[in-house]
């Protein structure tokens, strides 16, 4: 019998997903698997057996590099919880079915919560049925909120990305001789891991953010506004980070005290979107002076110009290390990222019980948010730093980021 | 007498703004000059006699470097038009008081517009004085809306991050396998050339974006709408740019048929902002399919991180040529670019009489505005393609564009 192994990619893409999924592809080559699959749209693409071979699309060591640098999900994503096993038996007998078709050994699954939630289940009925085939999860996600593990890979080049573009605001925002605050609205709904990275722009030539507000604490805002206003007494430019997860204490989102309805999905869920947009109107109105809004938005998570390299080769890393603890007899782990020092910076991985992973949600501890909620603390920013550092060059072709083609539509 | 001379920094900042001050700064003291004053934030700073000794600021190579590299008027800027000469002589007199109070040969201006205006009227005021003094425009706007010159600096650098950006927005576009619209919204009021520079996202490894709507034609809703509905029923991921300052037939802005007052400054000017939320909003009531809006705001036009080597070498190039025509007695002139070839592209500098060029405003020539004003011609990519081409790598220390310091503060 063969052995193949699959991949798939599942939740919100990151700048560094298809990294991991280099480092699936390349060290299953490496180690001897004879076809590496991919399912399109991850477990949802896997039913309907939309299944590609890897090694059609990766060719070349020059395909290798520009999957790298690629963001978003090569193989397309999707957001599909599996159902408990007792709810849908037919529906794991039907994924055991196609996996055995394709006589696959290891199956690999590159993603957050939901999608460790996945390899949770299908680890489960493997064992209930006795199947050999082994399913490991490969962490991903730029909220950085998966337990255990020390960060994710997608976090640090989310937060560069971050911490950069902040820097630039801010310097932007000196320009004139005139009173004038910017809000900047930044994701992560209920962890404040990438809010916090904006106090990463202070440094030698930044004088930093002036306020950053984080989901884990409520947001009060007349106090806020109080704030404002003292900054405005001193200084003229001033830059504020907030999540768009920010809640009152009352738990209504800020964004809900407008009272426009907008971006109803499909789902009629509200998007989140106009924290910053409703707090710049509201200092406006209170202060007469300058204001502006500005949402980080997509490009948080899909800025392929401008990665860390540390999160690049760690997304790489927890790829391949998967594929060597599947191949070792692992099965219903993840690969989890050990920070062995921070000074100098020292990182390995190691695998963990994917039982005590899946469906928690790390948030910021609560003592590394400072001057009652407004600031985070220097663990915060030396815990961040060293997830930021250095690039892998983008390949630029004609003036801009080189990507590789995606040339599989059905 | 000396022969000291003096620059400032006018209107919206850019990219590149300060590769024209390294410029002015380095081939006046190559040429001589004593000493190189700079004014904080224009004229405005000027008149107060907020002047510093460049020399002081800029000590190395590794300063120009860095000066270059830095997004933001490192001067400080100001948006401030003078008055006719026969409304306030009196201005005048005291702006040549301070000149002379300076023994100043040589007065630079970099900007747009109305900085042109300030150079027109102030080389004017100097014939009729019989002042020495002379008076030269350096051309800067990401608008790209400068009459004469064949483009301005800052706009290269702009189109290449709107590229750029609207690439990797693409590409996370098709990461999930269902229905939806990304509508974008592009800096330029009046002028469509950083809308347009969205089409050249459009390459071998990215099928572009959908629809391309620039504020030089009449932009109708219905129609726009019977368009997304024809591309929905084709593909899954719909890509748009639009310009912040589409307007409908009647003259009204898009952003404005929503009925939410928004972001009213202190003069009571509505802020331009919202074209794209009110789309998108619109887009999933109508089709009740996922929806985005994206901004890509301040950021075109401070991303340091990711400028056009083409475009920051012009910027300095104009600069420096700026110097070199005053101190060849050249006055009321704009320095402008002259492309000799696009391929391969040569550009050279020229000095034109500013009056030909001060408040006159170049748009996007209608007859590159393709298939009934919903995209652009191959002759408008193929004009702003040599100016995104190339990179002039950031200074990265600890995971960041490193940018000069501003120690100046008063």
């Amino acid at each position: 019998m063969a052995n193949n192994v699959i991949v798939g990619q599942s939740g919100g893409p990151t700048a560094v997903i298809n990294s991991s999924l280099a480092g699936v592809f390349k060290t299953a080559k490496d180690l001897g698997a004879d076809k590496v699959y991919g399912m399109r749209h991850g477990i949802q693409g896997f039913l309907e057996k939309n299944i590609i071979d890897m090694s059609e699309k990766i060719r070349t060591e020059l395909d290798l590099e520009l999957l790298k640098r690629t963001p978003s999900a090569f193989l397309g994503s999707c957001r599909f919880k599996l159902p408990e096993i007792e709810a849908d038996k037919a529906l794991y007998d039907k994924i055991f079915d196609i996996l055995n078709e394709y006589e696959i050994s290891a199956f690999f699954y590159i993603g957050g919560n939901d999608s460790m939630d996945t390899i949770k289940k299908l680890s489960d009925y493997a064992c209930v049925i006795n199947s050999p085939i082994r399913f490991m999860g490969v962490p991903k996600t730029i909220d950085n909120d998966l337990a255990v593990t020390d960060h994710t890979p997608g976090f640090g080049s989310a937060a560069k990305y971050i911490a950069s573009a902040t820097k630039e605001i801010i310097r932007d925002g000196l320009v004139y001789d005139i009173k004038n605050v910017t809000v900047i609205e930044i994701m992560g709904r209920n962890a404040g891991w990438l809010t916090g990275a904006a106090a990463l722009a202070k440094g030698e030539d930044c004088e930093g953010v002036d306020l950053i507000y984080l989901p884990e604490l409520p947001f009060d805002v007349d106090d806020f506004i109080v704030k404002i206003g003292e900054l405005l007494q001193k200084k003229n430019s001033i830059v504020v980070a907030v999540s768009e997860g920010i809640r009152t204490a009352e738990g209504e989102y800020v964004f809900e005290l407008t009272n426009h309805t907008e971006y109803v999905d499909s789902f009629g869920h509200k998007q989140l979107s106009g924290t910053a947009r409703y707090l710049a109107t509201l200092i406006s109105e209170k202060f007469g002076c300058k204001s502006r809004s500005i949402e980080l938005s997509t490009l948080q998570r899909c800025a392929g110009h401008l990665t860390s390299r540390v999160d690049i080769t760690e997304a790489f890393q927890v790829g391949g290390s998967a594929v060597r603890a599947a191949f070792d007899g692992e099965t219903g782990k993840m690969i989890i990222l050990k920070r062995v020092s921070s000074e100098p910076y020292i990182c390995t991985t190691d695998i963990y019980d994917v039982h005590e992973i899946a469906n928690i949600e790390k948030k910021v501890p609560l003592d590394w948010i400072t001057e009652g909620g407004t600031n985070v603390s220097q663990q915060l920013v030396n815990y961040i730093k060293p997830l930021i550092q250095a690039e892998l060059t983008p390949i630029m072709i004609t003036g801009q980021p080189r990507h590789i083609v995606v040339d599989m539509e059905q």
